[in-house]
């Protein structure tokens, strides 16, 4: 008996410490009320009595106040402590323990080397032009609720674990949404439902990579997958891109890569049209070396003046292509949905890696997508979001042409949401001061140099150059921005 | 202009290939309506008289029909063709390639021993007491539906990647929630959202192991954590268990592990509550040698006539723990979503690898996840789902004890929402003859001896065992199935 007393009492104090924590804390405020006794008994599996003596001791303290017939509220503490942002709490943690030194894995020390996650800084600039970055009004609400609440209808009587390649309902959309959009014929089996390109890349990256294999790379190119292959260990071979995209011969010498990542339809960032002559020497190299090519399709939803490239999946000598495509630039990037469509020969392989990872991606915004594919909704809105951007394009191409000149040098136009800007009258080395004197000015502008793997790459122009994503802003946002710019580059030139 | 007119045709070409394809995948069935010219001709930036071309030669093929001012419709082919279903079209990939040998990394190839994911066969079953499934019936719907409407009608003006580590709405809602429901202290710094536990466990070996570290894995033990750091190339050390949850003595010895993967509240499968002296034993063995622990609380919130163990990330000396939990046991498997509790000192890597790895969960389940426990109405589920798995719960052991009585050695049934039954006069050797047995007569059982790294493990019970889920079946089908393997054993055994 005695014992059971004593550990009733043990379970008050500790439900008395931890609550007098959380008022001190913050996460209860001045005047929030408590949870009721009856609540937090069941919660904590303890009689009423127990969290009523934890409660007492805390008035008695002067912790809470409490009103007859009311539930207890916390009292107004008076200096410091109500102060405290309610969502803050102070990093209890960090307090209780001492701060110990890591111990992590290769891959997770080379973490360290990427910049943090930053918020957008949209809100206080003219104009941010920050690249990946979508406007919210373009955003088809009516369509998306509409999928979403077909997809909350759908009640299984049993929750389970759905197929780690993805909802059948949407890879049997995809399907021949990547014939008609796309010309990309596969079997619903091929395609692998992935969080967003990003994890596309990653699960390459891991199911085709060991440390130390060869990973060609487009250089300029896109960082994130730069990241991923030599997180994954590999020795990843930059391969000079030209006007024409990748330049193919540079290939010639390199027998020994498990995989080559490419942007053909529109080289990121230059916007390089991947020529047919390159498109069959990359596929024969791959063919002759046994590599496979990642083919990252990430705006192929956008193009403007030029014909639509079919993808290479789509070349009959494609057997090595991985085809990567994504709703990060067509619907939202919040989303993180993309597909893989991959051989036939890795589909086991690819599904088992997703399983592990993580079973299979959410099945709300599968059902949704599929939904809005079959409907035909997805297609409209991709041809009004194209019609959008390509004004938005015009707007950037005849403000950077009427405020700037030929103080600028512009390249890949022809599609997708960005340009490559170069500043004809300012050195590499000034980029980054251009940087930071355009954020002194309230515009978002964000260098060319990290997407190169060297600074000193001898195929890097000896200029200052930035990449100028357009599909966030609106028009007069963007000619604002650039006649901004172009003030900036007067009083600092001329 | 000759090019020019050469380049129409080869378009024109194309689209007539592979329309006349489409076709005869049965990606377009008979009776069914082509998109109009209009539409195909802007879907490949052509003309229409491009697409026009094309649809002449298909009519006049036969694999059109076009009726005056109509659009174009497949026509009745006859034969094979029309008999194929319209969701299946034939793997055309497989046709034209050959099936290459696929080239895999360690990784890829490791991948190839697991199971392939099977569909859930319940829909013929008396009974499936597949662990993990949850009922469709306890789902809350309305909350959800009225969450995910919250979440849907924030419109952000700016679509942009957020947080790697979760949305701030999210955390912020976890983090006092951790603490009423779990007694779990921590800054919502330290909270990792992600794709469910899998994902979590996926992270943590990515981050913390390298190719031949030790692991130390309850054995017997939940087999998609063995596999994620069997795959991540560590040597797995099987650590047996008892009534009392990991025998932390057999820890003495292992002095070089990286990590350790615990449940203590609830040891999968077997039930035990790891003892609070082997708590104190755990903690010690990683302070000394300096592994991390990965808490896995995978069903925290289950539990029935006993008190509540708060997680061992509680303890005072847990600055190496790492908290996991999930929403598959609470809400559904199919929603994705988990949270990591990490130390400090790796909330930077663990935020940087879940930004590598897919950047970071969709927004949408995330924010709707946040509304419901803010509301409250996540916990008042969780009371529900508590007391529904409680009357499942005492329906069978009810029934075992009723048909089955000393047949059967049960343990695990304090907590959770699965059983671990022995069958005292069945050898182990006779495992895979009963679930067969089961299976033929429409009992879904699942065997233990997959659970145990190995075959011959000197502290599994040399008898046939089952892990017995119940909290995707009703009552009275938890009854017809109990029954019905009673009746199994009777005739096979008296």
């Amino acid at each position: 008996m005695r014992g059971e007393d004593e550990a009733k009492v043990g379970t008050a104090r500790r439900i008395y410490q931890a609550l007098k924590a959380q008022i001190l804390d913050g996460t209860y405020g001045a005047r929030d009320r408590l949870p009721s006794t009856r609540a937090l008994a069941a919660e904590f599996g303890v009689s009423r009595t127990t969290v009523t003596v934890a409660y007492e001791q805390l008035l008695s303290e002067g912790y809470l106040e409490s009103r007859q017939g009311a539930r207890s509220r916390v009292a107004m503490l008076g200096g410091d402590e109500t102060a405290r942002p309610r969502q803050k709490p102070r990093p209890i943690a960090a307090e209780r323990r001492p701060v110990a030194q890591a111990r992590l894995s290769r891959f997770g020390q080379s973490l360290g080397e990427g910049p943090a996650w930053a918020p957008p800084v949209a809100a206080g600039l003219i104009a941010d032009f920050r690249y990946g970055d979508l406007s919210g009004a373009d955003f088809p609400d009516a369509a998306w609720r509409k999928a979403v609440t077909l997809a909350l209808r759908r009640r299984p009587r049993r929750l389970a674990y759905d197929d780690p390649s993805g909802a059948l309902p949407l890879r049997t959309a995809l399907q021949p949404y990547l014939w008609r959009a796309r010309g990309l014929r596969c079997d619903p089996g091929q395609i692998i439902i992935v969080n967003g390109s990003q994890q596309g890349l990653d699960l390459a990256a891991r199911v085709l990579v060991d440390p130390g294999d060869r990973v060609a790379m487009e250089d300029p190119g896109y960082v994130m997958a730069r990241r991923v292959f030599s997180a994954a260990g590999a020795d990843v071979v930059a391969i000079a891109v030209d006007g024409e995209g990748l330049r193919t011969e540079l290939l010639d010498n390199l027998d020994d890569a498990r995989l080559a990542y490419v942007t053909p339809s529109h080289q990121f960032p230059l916007g390089g049209v991947l020529s047919a002559r390159r498109r069959q020497a990359l596929l024969s190299w791959a063919r002759r070396t046994g590599a496979y090519v990642i083919e990252d399709d990430y705006d192929g939803e956008y193009r403007y003046d030029i014909q639509p490239i079919p993808p290479l999946q789509t070349m009959a000598e494609a057997e090595n292509v991985i085809y990567l495509g994504t709703i990060s630039k067509s619907l939202s990037p919040m989303l993180r949905l993309g597909y893989l469509v991959v051989p036939p020969s890795l589909q086991r392989a690819f599904a088992a890696a997703k399983q592990l990872v993580d079973r299979h991606s959410p099945s709300l915004e599968q059902e949704a997508l599929a939904a809005m594919i079959s409907s035909g909704a997805y297609e409209r809105h991709i041809r009004r979001s194209r019609r959008s951007n390509g004004r938005r394009r015009e707007a950037l191409l005849a403000a950077l042409a009427a405020e700037l000149g030929d103080r600028v040098t512009i390249s890949g136009a022809d599609a997708g949401l960005h340009v490559a800007v170069w500043f004809n009258q300012l050195e590499k080395a000034d980029e980054s001061t251009l940087i930071t004197k355009a954020r002194e000015r309230d515009i978002g502008l964000y260098p060319i140099s990290p997407l190169y793997s060297a600074a000193d790459a001898a195929h890097r122009p000896d200029r200052a150059g930035a990449v100028m994503g357009y599909a966030s802003l609106d028009v007069p946002q963007i000619g604002q921005g650039v006649a901004a710019l172009a003030r900036l580059l007067a009083e600092w030139l001329d």
